[in-house]
């Protein structure tokens, strides 16, 4: 079974936005043990986009459109796919009353283009869509399959987990399962990652090993194509258990098992509640945390100490320690950490500061504090980390939730 | 000129990198103003760059490629270049001197297989790569100009500006250029900005108008071509004037001006201070303020609320207040708002209260409410969004910025 995608978007080309889609897609498509060879990005132009759907409906098994079709006049993947398949445009009048719908349950009127959205080519499928307004489409063209789906991930993903790829592992003959296991890893490069483990995968087709950097942390995925679960589950197995004896504590985790949820269900198996302090970082260890449905269990608050008054003022960090040592300095940290767990009533915290950049803030930009406190003993790490203002932010945060995670548990970190 | 791109790598395909060059690349075309019309991407198999090579050449006037020529077993485009030229490989022993020097100055030993680069098809020139080994090259195949350059984007982006752009630009007979303006609007959905626009770009094609959606800001992008910048200005300006008449207040900023950039100027300018008081949103207000670089010469902090002991602990709301109007009320979000200004000591404040879901607290998942105090006033919004948890919190984050906008600007709304 092999599969195109297409990216229909002006802002594509004009490369106003990444086509993440594309690499979502081709992620899904690798683990489902599907052949992916060619991707095709056009703008919104019918002639372009029909071309494109002819050329890969004459190549491939199967086609995978995302964007343009949404309720404007530039959305125009329906229409291609009309000109491609060589059918006329119909009218589903039954989507046209869930349109209504939805817009009634909002309290809104319906503006009149979203009607577009009920528009199909004749004999294409609808795909539900639980995300949006727009539904997917499923169509025969010659002897492909072709899928047109939202360009918004949010609502493409899940039609590609839910519709797409069952649909075509199920025409592909059921050609065995593939299974993956992620592990999650935090505290080595890539590179040194890739050094540890390199030999286990230099080769292997069966099961195979991918690396996936994110925010500081490093995925490994081993996938593995079998004739049923249990089979690729007995490939996995052995592979795993060598990665995990060499990677040792640097394997946090597993599958979905992120590490804002290990924080919070640390904390709740000690009955412990947290809370932060943050000044570099402005609150996106509280979000990474917050983002959990059910966190409120667990999580206190939040002190975004972004004045030095602030950190005197509110988390009651001492004024002379910040004379003496400054506002990025393991004693301020600690302070604030000390500070967050007293003010928002938590068992445990961790804080942050220091200076994400361009600007510096004493010390060099990129220079961080992060420090936790829990019941047991606090301690500090001071980290220089590289990179724009941005990327300082998201690896200081992943940071602090990982020494959140060393500190809860009791297993520390030196220096 | 009509130009195409063609990534190389089979990385790309199973979704462990996006195709970020293709970006870069065609940001840049838009600028020189050369037509791009398609972009493909195909792994590391000579057979399928091969025929991508063909069918862009056949179309093209030229065509980039992008990865593919380091040293190793898989960089097969010099191999698919020959074959779709028809040309022989042929070997420059004064590239592969170049090589050798490189390396020795590097007082390192150069491996056998980097010789590969000094390879190139017959008829090829060889482009300089300042920041790496492998040289990119130009050859014409039929009428199509053909580069091949490196998939790494610091040695790949300056041979796109110093070779490939000018080159293209007077083989094009300085061809123009295009020049975009982005309107950022805030209130409607993309459908209904559409219906009151859309006679305005529905088969217009210089300029045209595009539209983006995201975190519930609609965005739309003017795009002029024409000889030189101020004709293209000229052709933008009366579109722009127009829409901007229809749109009225919905349009909040232009080009680079983003909600967070504009609050924190808006408050700049009035000598004000500003703070957040969070609830459901967890942190992601005061994180969008604070990544802008030097917000933090506005921005004295926040709370995150997350536990209701925190609102009227840290906050100092009225236990009253809560036991009669409950925590997700306008009354407590007002009382969070003017408890953030004092506790905080910020001239203005935001609060957001709410249930993100999927549990609901006292009202239904998706109720927002979102207060502002300002030293002139204050003022409360209650909302119900659909979709789930994180994009709940990502559109009420955005309502927030933009509610402290018209707050601060004394602009409040209705209801």
């Amino acid at each position: 079974m092999n599969v195109e995608v297409l990216a229909v978007g002006t802002e594509l080309l004009l490369g106003q936005i990444v086509n993440g889609n594309a690499a979502e897609i081709g992620d899904r498509l690798a683990s489902s043990g599907l052949d992916h060879y060619r991707q095709t990005v056009v703008g919104d132009n019918v002639e372009r986009i029909t071309a494109a759907i002819r050329e890969a409906t004459g190549r491939a098994d199967a086609l995978i459109i995302t964007g343009g079709i949404g309720p404007t006049q530039d959305d125009l993947t329906r229409e291609a796919l009309c000109a491609a398949a060589g059918v006329s445009m119909e009218f589903s009048e039954e989507y046209a009353d869930h349109l209504r719908v939805w817009w009634e349950r909002r309290g809104r009127e319906m503006p009149a283009s979203n009607l577009r959205q009920a528009e199909h080519p004749a004999g294409a499928t609808l795909i539900a869509n639980a995300k949006g307004t727009a539904p997917g489409l499923r169509l025969r063209i010659g002897g492909c399959w072709v899928f047109a789906l939202p360009g918004v991930p949010q609502e493409m993903l899940p039609m590609v987990d839910e519709h797409v790829l069952p649909h075509l592992v199920a025409e592909a003959g059921g050609g065995g399962v593939i299974v993956s296991r992620l592990l999650r890893t935090w505290g080595e490069s890539e590179s040194r990652i890739a050094e540890i483990v390199g030999d286990l995968y230099e080769g292997h087709t069966n099961p195979t090993l991918a690396f996936l950097a994110s925010g500081g942390e490093i995925k490994l995925r081993i996938t593995a194509r079998a004739g049923d679960a249990a089979a690729a589950e007995a490939l996995i197995a052995p592979l795993e258990s060598e990665i995990r004896r060499r990677l040792g504590r640097l394997v946090f985790g597993a599958g979905d098992d992120t590490i804002e949820r290990i924080v919070l269900r640390l904390c709740a198996e000690r009955g412990w509640s947290v809370a932060t302090a943050e000044s570099a970082t402005g609150g996106l260890v509280a979000a990474a945390l917050t983002a959990v449905p059910g966190s409120s269990a667990v999580v206190r608050g939040g002190v975004v100490a972004y004045h030095p008054d602030v950190k005197t003022g509110t988390l009651g960090v001492s004024p002379e320690t910040v004379a003496r040592f400054g506002l990025v300095s393991a004693e301020t940290a600690l302070e604030m950490a000390e500070g967050a767990r007293r003010v928002l009533g938590a068992d445990v915290a961790v804080a942050v500061t220091g200076s994400a950049g361009p600007d510096t803030l004493e010390q060099p930009a990129g220079t961080m504090v992060i420090a936790v406190a829990t019941p047991e003993g606090s301690r500090v790490r001071v980290s220089r980390w590289p990179g724009d203002r941005e990327r300082v932010r998201v690896y200081t945060t992943t940071a602090a939730l990982h020494l959140l995670r060393l500190g809860i548990t009791g297993e520390w970190w030196s220096g």
